[in-house]
Parts: C-alpha cells; sequence; structure tokens
C-alpha cells in the first residue's frame, strides 16, 4: 500500500508484525480504513499524525517560529484533504528548547486550525534537548472517503493548481538566495485543498485520491501501489508553479519537489472535462490532467514524443537536510 | 482545566490565542469534550496525542529500543483509560538517527498495540537529527466519557493500585544503580487501567477521573482545578508500590513520582466501598481512599495528626533530565 522508499520499507515491516500480533484477532468493524493511506477512517471520522523535526523537515533559519507552526498544521490537515474529509479539529505537541519558541510554534497551530477551521482539541508543550519537534494530530469527518486504492486500468491522473512552488522556495534557500514572495509563501503558507476534495468527492469524480505532500512522482506512485497499477506521468504536461517559471529545473521541482499540498486523483476518462469550467470558476485554480494509470507497477514519465523512461529515485528527500 | 507549572501556563495562553481567533464560530456539536481533558471526544470517540523526546522523556541507557516503544505507547492509551474509553486503535510517528532504531521503537509500539487491543492504524518513520523521538496518537471508544471536571465538595479521591514503582526505577538509575525487577517493570511496562476505568464508569462510580502520569499530587491539583475545587491529600494513605517499599523517600516517590498510569477518580462519599471486594477479585488489585476534595483551590497535604500543608511544587519533573 506504500510507494519506494527504505522509510516505507520499515512501515512495511513494522505492519507486518502488527498483523502477525494481532492474528486471531478479528478486525474492529469500526475501523472503515487502516494502515496505508493519508488518514485511517474510523466511523465517519479520519484521523491523520504528521511530525515535523528541525533540521529534517524544516529549518528555523528559513522561517519564523509562528510559520513553522503553521506550516506542519497545514500539511497535516491536507492529509483530511487526501481523503476527502473535511477538518474538526487538531491535536499538536510541541517540544522546543525554550518556553518562548514553544509559545511561539503553537501560536502557529493555532492561527492554522483558525483559518483552515479546525479546534485545537488539546495541546502538549515540553521541552526538547535540540531540534524543535511538531507533532499534529488531526481529525476530519469523513463520511464518503477516497481512498488511494481505487483506481482503475485506463484512469487517467489530474492534480489541482501547480507544483514546484516550495521546492523552488527550498532550492533558493540552499544556493544561499532570498526567495521570491510567491515561492516563500508556496512554502510557507500551503492551502489544503479541503474544499476542492469535498466538492469533486460529492460528484463522485476520483477513484483514488492523495495530496501532494512527496512529490508528483512519489505520490503518483502511492496511488499507483495502491491500486495494484503503473502510473505514467506526461512531463510537459505537468503544470508549473509561477514561482519556479523560467528556471531550468523548473520541470524537475513540479515532478519531484514534494510539499505542494495540492490534490492528485484518478478518474475514469472523459468525466473530469464536463467539470473543468466549474472547477475554474469556484476555486479559481485549475485541473490539469498529467498521465494516466495502466497495468503493471511502478511510475514511468513519457515524453513528448511518446518515449518512456524510469524517473529514478522518486522518493520524498527531506529539503531541510539539502538535496534538491 | 489545567494545574500548575510552566508548561500549563503556555498551554493556557496558547489556548486564549486559539479562542480568540475562533470568536464568532459557533463550536461545532460533534465536540463533545475539547482541550483541558486527558483525551478530546469527538462524536464517540476519544482522541489523544503524546510525545516522547529521548533525554527529556526517556532515556536509552535505561531501556532498550523496543521497550520504549512499548512504554510510549501504553502511557498514551492510559489517556484513554482517564475517559474510561476503550482502545480501537494508534498512529504512530518515529524519528531516530538510522532505520533500524526506528524499526526497533516500531515493533515496541506494535507490540504494545496487540497487548492492549488496539490496531496500528498508521505509521510515519522519519530520520532525527539527534534524539529519538516517539510521538503516539490514541483513539478509543467512549460512549459515557468521564472527565476531569465533574468532582463534587466532599467527594472523596481514590487511586487504584500502588504508586511510586516507575518513580523507583528512575531514582535507582539516576544514583548508578541496577533497579529491582518489579521497579523496572513498573517502569518499562505500564498496564493502564483500561478495563477498571471502563468498570468503574458502568457502575457511575467516578465523578471525575484521571490516570496519574505527572503524580498524584499533580493530577489531583488537575481534578481539583477542572472542578474547581481543592485536593486534600492524607500521605499516609497512599499505597506506596512495593518497588519503593523501605525506602527513605518512598512516600514521596508515591506522591510526585509520576509515570504510574493509575487511576485517580472522585466519588460521592460511601459509592465506593460496597465494591472494594468485587473490584478486588476482578482485577486482583485495591482501590485505595487517599483524600477528598474540598471548597478552594490547589492541593494540599493532610499528615495523620490533621495539619495541613503546600506541598511545594506538583509539576511533572521530566526525570530523564534528573530530579526526584
Amino acid at each position: 500500500m506504500l510507494g519506494e522508499g527504505a522509510e516505507f520499507d520499515v512501515i512495511r515491516r513494522v505492519l507486518k508484525h502488527a498483523r502477525s500480533r494481532m492474528a486471531g484477532h478479528a478486525s474492529d468493524p469500526r475501523i472503515r480504513i487502516g494502515p496505508g493511506d493519508d488518514c485511517a477512517v474510523v466511523d465517519g471520522l479520519a484521523l491523520t499524525l504528521d511530525l515535523s523535526i528541525e533540521g529534517i523537515h524544516f529549518r528555523r533559519d528559513w522561517l519564523d517560529d509562528e510559520p513553522c507552526g503553521y506550516r506542519a498544521t497545514a500539511a497535516a490537515v491536507s492529509d483530511l484533504a487526501a481523503m476527502a474529509a473535511l477538518p474538526m479539529g487538531v491535536l499538536a505537541g510541541v517540544a522546543a528548547p525554550d518556553g518562548g519558541t514553544a509559545e511561539a510554534v503553537m501560536r502557529g497551530v493555532a492561527d492554522a486550525c483558525a483559518t483552515l477551521g479546525a479546534e485545537l482539541l488539546g495541546g502538549d508543550v515540553s521541552r526538547s534537548p535540540g531540534p524543535v519537534v511538531i507533532d499534529i494530530a488531526a481529525v476530519g469527518s469523513c463520511d464518503r472517503p477516497v481512498a488511494r486504492s481505487g483506481a482503475h486500468p485506463g484512469d487517467e491522473l489530474w492534480v489541482t493548481g501547480s507544483l514546484g512552488g516550495a521546492a523552488t522556495a527550498v532550492a533558493e534557500w540552499l544556493a544561499g538566495r532570498v526567495p521570491s514572495d510567491a515561492a516563500r509563501a508556496a512554502y510557507a503558507r500551503p492551502a489544503p485543498r479541503l474544499a476542492e476534495a469535498s466538492w469533486l468527492a460529492e460528484r463522485g469524480i476520483p477513484s483514488a485520491l492523495i495530496d501532494l505532500s512527496d512529490g508528483l512522482l512519489g505520490d503518483a506512485s502511492h496511488i499507483a501501489a495502491a491500486s495494484g497499477l503503473r502510473a505514467v506521468i506526461e512531463a510537459e504536461r505537468v503544470p508549473v508553479h509561477e514561482a519556479a517559471a523560467g528556471r531550468a529545473d523548473a520541470v524537475e521541482l513540479a515532478l519531484r519537489g514534494g510539499e505542494d499540498y495540492e490534490l492528485c486523483f484518478a478518474a475514469t476518462p472523459d468525466t473530469v472535462p464536463p467539470h473543468l469550467a466549474e472547477f475554474a470558476a469556484r476555486f479559481g485554480s485549475a485541473l490539469t490532467r498529467v498521465g494516466r494509470l495502466e497495468p503493471g507497477e511502478g511510475v514511468m514519465l513519457r515524453d513528448a514524443d511518446g518515449t518512456m523512461s524510469q524517473p529514478g529515485a522518486l522518493g520524498y528527500r527531506h529539503f531541510a537536510e539539502g538535496g534538491s
């Protein structure tokens, strides 16, 4: 149910161990979706957990403490969008070397909650011996969850918005430059596509849905793996964020950058185009077809002339550690 | 709704900020219990989040990695017991300097899930730049939540089991000695009082309920603050764990040690004694009256001769940092 990457191998082995330990126990029927998707779904609630650590997932010389809290919260809430759930509440834990930092991060968490329509349901503050740690559990209402696993051979792959904005900011910081306002905003203040996901799900459009946190290639591979298919991405179709426009690596950033928090979904051919105008009018944002699903496994890139190639490593590179 | 201590002051200020940001929004009626208790309760589900950081909440020279994962999970699940909820599932995030450590911690998480009757609903593994970080969200079914806030003046305060065992292990480690097996087990393998809490709640016994994570004085102060009362603890009544017996500081460890994961609850006088024999027969464990609630605020100690005194600092001392 997970794509490529060492961290996913660890999780696969642990889940196997967990299943062997629970062998013989009947699964709780209230658990509608278990591990392997963006959220677990229990009764009508979607639940997700997201751990962000300074030096791995974010750097404090890039953003002040409040935006770090905002961003971590928005990233967790985006996992609700990935199930077509709507946010209800957030539980937040923050560890920091001093109380002032913890409080600033928590204010950012609270601001994100207010902006995204979630109540702050609980908080836990502790000391850290070093890095700032931000720990967000989000809960949403989810009557009609859309999993990663429902895609069919022949389905088209679509994305919302444009990709590579956050990755452009990271690339600029890593090069010692100051990102443009557009790039910085894409990184610091992601806007989870909550209303968009619900709107699509209400119309029964997505057969499989994910949010773009690991990069388009990585997340398309998650949909492909969960659905037992191969994803084929047409690089020249991928909508590049305005902040990346003109860069030589713009398409690479859009394909692999991650942290866009846009949606990627599969849909039967011809079901999306009749809705494009209404979607654009309602959300001020485009839907773009970026590829398709076919029998097989993994993810492939397809050039404009039809040449297929392996895209190389897909795994999320922890930007704060370097890379890109 | 929270007791003393600097971390609680931060949380209070953040929750005030969050409320000001949400002013004018109607609260979601599905949120039955919001911040300030051991769990939030949304529809019929109790939700809790617990962040454990190496060097603050645990030390890896005291326990191997698997027991660290087990213990962090049991501690989080104990917050379900504190609402009289029963565990359904756990979401776990682990960050570690290497994949082998992360996997060992996660195996301990999975073992605790199997032992405690929770499904592992999701996992997230990442690198850490230093300390091991364990992040547990637990979800339980909670048709009849028992909050901290329901105690009345004159109610008695009761505890399950005996206290100070985990603190004895920590005191021994900090003194450079090897703890007894009993002390080590109390620290490494806490047994959340899930069935006990449900049994008590089914009988309508507790007017207020909490689990003992911060130490009896600290947690009694949480019940007192949430209920608008003062807690009076009778030190000579407090049941001391066998591992602490004979130590000069045994009563102090039982009063302040924390991490016992026993229950503390308030009950109308004379409602508990008729159930003592059945409780003992069913759970192999005692219920002990340790004090009462009265008008006022804070927490006081009452000697055998009736002298009242302020207990001094109550806040949870992060043992792994030293202290006790």
